[in-house]
């Protein structure tokens, strides 16, 4: 047995490619939303792992049988919901080098190439996203590529808690407070919780619908103010540069103004719309960033650089570091001792890391910049069709403005007031309660048909549907006959 | 512009394929360890990202003739090095269907299969180890599919801080006590600091060459028995099953005995020799595992299953959920409200996550539990062979017993002694100090050569080269090599 014999893997991989090639070819005969049961698969699989091989042939006959049934087709350009995963030929294919390499970059000396690659690929990306020198390696800062903006946010926010602490004591860690909107990502909580500040110290800032759910400055100085006045310390501000459900821009410039003069680290979580703004008409989404502290998107959201890429920039490269450094005998090289390199490991929560730079520098390299940029603004134009789409429907509402290419939508409660008539009437229920019930049940029967897939979100008490796009096969098309799919679903309940 | 058209998608993955093979065919042509200066890559890169696409062919050809000269060859037959990091066609080609499904299985309803299949590889692994029923979900554990050590380490210690916590208050987060051995790896110092455990409640427990630098029962005991005196709550033992500088073995069931008595979580870290516990004849090294609270191996390192990949499994899955579940309203749906299916966003730090159940599949099926076994034993073989002709050549030691296929050895003080003398009589230095800078200039020499790549440990006060045996294209004759390698170079440096 050599499980590295070349002519083996030439067979298998040539397949594999052949057999990928193929599900992109015909990903739209499947139902985009899975419609298996929970436990399906259960019945499906041997109870025991298998003693003895199995030919490669066998084991596809299963994927394709048993495991595809019970897959979401996110690369299907029928996928509308919650963000896109983009995936691309060239993300797949700095995903196999760095697979095939299979090193463990976690610190120069491991793998030289691997850090420095990393170093000019984010000084790159930062480049085209005209981010201030302060955050390039070219300049006084630097970044790094995780997995998710999950790691990113627990990375700033350990390095935020212990600069604080290093002055306060740690005895004052039940002091410290961090600031988010109600619209910013549960990421944000659970790092927090992660870290051991008090839950009685996470501060949700309210957001409205008239300032379109973006977190204001004054909510948030005057939040500050009382914690201030209570003896407690502002430590965290999180900013959004499209939220989640929404895609709301928090006003960057502004708050990291209130931040700033409490000392506080600002993080910029530009996950999802980090990326349109390498786009000259949407880098105004992150002005302002030279008053953050650190900023993250994620390549693999909207950047064709295959799951998993967030890339991290921080303007204090030292605050990360004194954090997350770690000194192992057996790691000491001469590179390290000599502080002539970088070393990641220092730079995130886990020691061993995968040579993600390649499939950044793939991506960079095979599309270039421009063709990017056209491309980010074709689904933004899709978005736009969509959105009129909607508008010239009078039963439907935009709920709130689109930004990027998120369209938040939903029949109005003056569309489905029938339906509800005679429990409002009654005065068990609102009209709008009546219009989530309905919306709710619109988005469960599109899903439900398999033909395309759209999420929802609920904000200010009004559940919405959201259509997000940005899968890499979307074209037009696919979008007007989702939309096609929205008003025949809802024709049929209404008509009901 | 579609960079998911599938000729294209095709030809390049094609070519990557076969580049890859090539690549393995060729790898002995490169020196394992690379051999460039730090910041080589910085003179041969443009300082800007390209405005314009660049075809495939250019871009490979930059990674042959930029890259690959800063690469370390970890799937070099001559590399042993750290751990291995091992690859194979199967763990290969499940990353490839990973990485071009490209969904993101956060929760049961993204993508169905993902979540059941990893339920099914866990138990299917679990089993494979003999693990008891209590950490299968076919008994009333389970098992997730991390990336790192680093996380199972982080997970598991936060569930159990904040298992504790609940019972005696977060104010009290300064009481808690972490206890490890002086051969833990160092990502529980950084768990600890990162979750708020007080560095001066980390206890190190020292370890002696006697006693093969296994963290023994008594001083842990006594430990304990202090810190529970001066008011302080043991929260977390860390045992290591194969540590990192020597691959010792703490003796699993004492320690969980002495543990269990303060009501502790034990973690069983088994990184590395995890995977020789599939082994009959090796499963002994993890007895006493029934009384830990959760067990980690890493199967990216010796089990086929390309980076990253780590196994975990727990016996109580509730204390991990209530320290990291979220919940955000678009993440809603049926399954997870009817609490019919796992979420595996809930077991882990990040919410995005790769759908790693599928390079475990196909190793576990392309190679069969008997040739894994098999495939195993043959490290350890190597490993034993290495060990013999060390033994043979009397100005060489090992160092401390060899358990599984790393072997710790280094040039006798008696064998250079020659070389310090001057200095050793005028008292200056030691002939341990001597021993140790020889030991080192060796390993500099042998890896200097790139022929073979081996790295160090300091145990004791005392510098050892360690062999790791376990590299995918390792064959007895590299062994043998390596061996000979090693003989010249102390040849050179001795008779200098």
């Amino acid at each position: 047995m050599n499980p590295l014999e070349p002519k083996e893997f030439r067979r298998q991989g040539h397949m594999i490619i052949d057999f990928l090639a193929d599900y992109y070819q015909s990903i739209t005969n499947y139902p985009v939303l899975s419609q298996v049961e929970p436990g399906y698969l259960r019945k499906l699989t041997p109870s025991f792992a298998p003693l003895n091989p199995e030919p490669i042939e066998a084991i596809l006959q299963d994927l394709q049988q048993h495991i595809i049934p019970g897959i979401t087709h996110w690369q299907s350009p029928n996928y509308f919901a919650y963000f896109p995963s983009s995936g691309s030929t060239a993300g797949f294919v700095g995903e196999m080098l760095s697979t095939g390499f299979n090193l463990v970059g976690f610190n120069w000396v491991s793998s030289p190439a691997a850090t420095e690659l990393e170093n000019t690929v984010m000084d790159w990306l930062g480049q085209v996203l005209k981010l201030p020198k302060t955050f390039l390696f070219s300049g006084s800062g630097g970044g790094v590529l995780l997995g998710t903006t999950c790691e990113a946010i627990l990375v700033t926010l350990v390095a935020a808690r212990d600069k604080i602490l290093s002055q306060i004591g740690i005895e004052n860690i039940g002091k410290l407070v961090v600031y988010v909107s109600d619209q910013t990502h549960c990421a944000i909580q659970k790092a927090a919780h992660i870290v051991g500040i008090h839950s009685k110290n996470f501060r949700v800032i309210n957001t409205m619908k008239s300032t379109s759910f973006a977190l204001m400055p004054e909510p948030l100085l005057s939040a500050i103010h009382t914690d201030v006045q209570n003896g407690l310390v502002p430590c965290y501000l999180c900013v959004t540069v499209g939220t989640t459900s929404t895609t709301a821009i928090d006003p960057l410039g502004l708050l990291c103004k209130v931040a700033n003069k409490y000392g506080m680290w600002v993080h910029v979580d530009a996950a999802y719309a980090g990326s349109v703004c390498i786009c000259p008409e949407f880098r105004h989404l992150i002005d302002g960033v030279e008053g953050a502290t650190s900023f993250s998107f994620n390549a693999h959201k909207w950047f064709l650089t295959n799951l998993d890429c967030c890339c991290l920039w921080v303007k204090d490269q030292a605050s990360v570091i004194n954090s997350l450094s770690t000194h192992s005998v057996y790691l000491e090289n001469n590179a390290s001792d000599l502080k002539q390199v970088v070393d990641y490991k220092d730079w995130q929560i886990t020691l061993s890391r995968r040579f993600r730079a390649l499939k950044v520098w793939l991506v960079l390299r095979s599309y270039g910049v421009a063709n990017l940029r056209d491309f980010l603004r074709s689904h933004v134009e899709m978005a736009k069709n969509f959105e009129e789409l909607v508008r010239k429907d009078k039963r439907f509402e935009i709920f709130v403005p689109r930004n990027v290419a998120v369209v938040c939508f939903r029949l109005l409660p003056s569309a489905v007031a029938k339906i509800g008539n005679g429990r409002v009437q009654d005065g068990h229920v609102t009209t709008e309660d009546v219009a989530n019930e309905i919306n709710r049940k619109l988005l469960d029967s599109i899903n439900g048909s398999g033909t395309v897939y759209m999420t929802h979100a609920t904000v200010g008490g009004v559940f919405v549907i959201r259509c997000a796009i940005g899968a890499t096969l979307t074209e037009k098309t696919h979008v007007i006959m989702a939309w096609k799919v929205v008003q025949e679903h809802a024709d049929a309940i209404l008509n009901h």
